[in-house]
């Protein structure tokens, strides 16, 4: 039923603060900087703000966020689960909230001190001993942290061995989303790893992280934050900016899921999760995956770029690695991929930045301006709660 | 604009595991066993589920939910920010999935160890040092922690103390809810306290937790879990049980919110979050105070259901004592409230046991039925996110 869903919203501003490696501030103080930078971009007063959606984990709290800004009654705050797999399923939840009338003006923000502080890279909690009562979340971790896999890097690792071994694909097909993605961020100032571009050579003698992961198929470890202001479509035709319009918003979770590590998914190499998600934003948008200007991928690791070509469909399974080659995901290419540098080159937001450049190119004022954008596809995520949109400019 | 939103939805099913001080079973099999119990009652497969909301906070994850029931694609899952306040929530939530076609059938759960687990009342992480990098809520409680309110009952505590100055109330209007409470629980063999009432002496004689709060003034813990199938109005009609509609459903929360102590309100004896919910809600679903047969209220500590009797408008600020005195909130009153025993009397389990209540009130099988039950008001939380419905049979 998914398909009867037309939203008629859109996205009406960003904001962000930088992008570093010590923020010296605190998380509250990094979102509400980048919520106000959103809400000055959309020229929306934050009296008028009557909705909130992060993720479960963000560590601030709505209450925190409101009073801050100055508030004033709150009808709708949602969070979505799991990582950052969720990214554009907050987009999706401000949209349903604004097109059922629960709230006018919904802002999605995810903040996070990443690198200084909690550090998503590292084993941490994963890797502590089971406690009394333990969360579901530890229960499934029990089965991969006695065997070493204690990192989203070495749950991913297997995935990607898998994808290797099933399709014929090679370190250099993942390293070359990698050069793609610096390539990018080398001309946008925004990113961390600005006028730093790299080489398929550097990506081959890069380190081993977790075989066959080398360091630079890994996305950064950031601190920042970034926001995004949802309205109607009604309402955005009298806001400065061009709006963006939701044209499908989707979640999706497959069958037999389980943690990062997918031990139970009878084929690992296949993103059926955003196979979910693919069909619902075709179905609610009426378009095609030909109809894409651009896309911006979840690249918390290389090899999951090529899975979530495939699973949208802009490839047969186990070809985005000729798709990349051939046809090409660069500004010259059929399709350009992650063009601010994505969470490799620019930063790690836990997707949220993927979005906002896609607003960018929409409106057309992105530092790597993709010629007449009109339609692209975000998705977030390949492992267990994804999410996924379809943002088009008329 | 909260008043266009006509869900056309309705709880088809309600599932509880037994209401305990230790379980003896972990927090995801609580859940699971619910939400069965929920589905069984529905007569609805799990492989027809698509859609899963609970809270934030909740330690079972959707995809080991999923998982263990057979869900195949998982096309909706949201969660609620907040603590009790969000039991409503998820219902409401539910409701948008299935209001805009993201999901057919969404299960509504919480499971918690409550009591021998992780203990809501004890200083627990509260009362913590401050660590490097901490989440808004421990930066808000670093105002209180020092003060020595470092549980929900210390943190309540001034919330009563100021009720009480500002409008006259005493105790023994507390007691009065704790005994009308133990009174329901004492006729109810799914309740704590089954064949246990209490006198207003008990009452009066119990120990001071926090003053002026008495233990009987406060809610158990409890182990336990609850569940509830939400899906269309239309495919309602096809199912066994009677369909209890959602006539309306909202969250608010008011402006200068902290966490569960409210320094910054104006009036800390006034619900000001249960108003903003109490205009949408009255608003969506055309009905008024007078039209409700019952309602269920949030009853954490025994003030809240004051507090939130006032904030529905069934009578005015301040009034309540006299509206529980005069008209009555026993089955014989002119508005039952509670009627399995609440949290005080049943088992706490975040609010979700008081709308499977009302649910089965509404189909005319509650063990303290009201007669001819037609429309009740729920209502979950005082302090900062806060939701409440209106649920009614045709």
């Amino acid at each position: 039923m998914p398909a009867a869903f037309k939203p008629q919203t859109a996205i009406v501003g960003i904001g962000a603060t930088e992008f570093s490696k010590n923020s010296g501030r605190s998380e509250l103080r990094l979102a509400l900087e980048a919520v106000t930078a959103a809400l000055a971009d959309a020229a929306i007063d934050p009296l008028e703000v009557d909705g909130l959606v992060s993720f479960s984990m963000d560590p601030s709290d709505e209450v925190a966020v409101a009073r801050n800004l100055g508030v004033q009654d709150l009808t709708y705050f949602v969070r979505t689960p799991g990582g950052g797999g969720g990214a554009c399923g907050t987009v999706a939840l401000a949209s349903l909230g604004i097109a059922t009338g629960m709230a006018d003006v919904v802002v999605c923000y995810r903040a996070m001190n990443e690198r200084s502080g909690h550090r998503f890279g590292q084993p941490g909690a994963a890797a502590a001993p089971p406690q009394r009562n333990p969360p579901s979340r530890d229960i499934d971790r029990s089965w991969n942290v006695p065997f070493g896999m204690v990192t989203a890097a070495s749950m991913t690792a297997p995935v990607a061995r898998r994808y290797m071994h099933q399709y014929g694909a090679t370190s250099e097909d993942f390293g070359l989303v990698s050069v793609n993605a610096r390539n990018f961020a080398a001309t946008n100032p925004a990113a961390w790893f600005y006028e730093k571009p790299i080489t398929l050579d550097d990506h081959q003698n890069s380190r081993m992280i977790a075989d066959p992961l080398r360091l630079l198929d890994c996305c950064q470890e950031s601190d920042g934050a970034v926001a995004l202001v949802v309205t109607s479509l009604e309402r955005a035709k009298d806001l400065p900016q061009p709006p963006v319009a939701i044209l499908a918003s989707a979640q999706g979770s497959g069958p037999n899921s389980f943690t990062v590590a997918q031990p139970y998914r009878e084929n690992l190499a296949r993103a059926v999760d955003v196979e979910v998600i693919a069909k619902q934003l075709w179905a609610q948008s009426g378009l095609k995956p030909q109809d894409m200007d651009l896309a911006n991928c979840y690249d918390h690791f290389t090899p999951a770029v090529l899975m979530q070509l495939e699973g949208l469909g802009f490839c047969g399974l186990g070809e985005a690695a000729g798709f990349i080659r051939d046809e090409g995901i660069g500004l010259d290419g059929r399709l350009p991929v992650n063009t601010n540098g994505g969470q490799i080159g620019e930063a790690y937001i836990h997707g949220f930045n993927g979005i906002a450049e896609v607003v960018r190119q929409l409106r057309g004022t992105a530092v790597n301006q993709v010629p007449n954008a009109r339609h692209a596809a975000v998705i977030s995520g390949i492992h267990a709660v994804d999410s996924g949109l379809i943002l088009g400019r008329d």
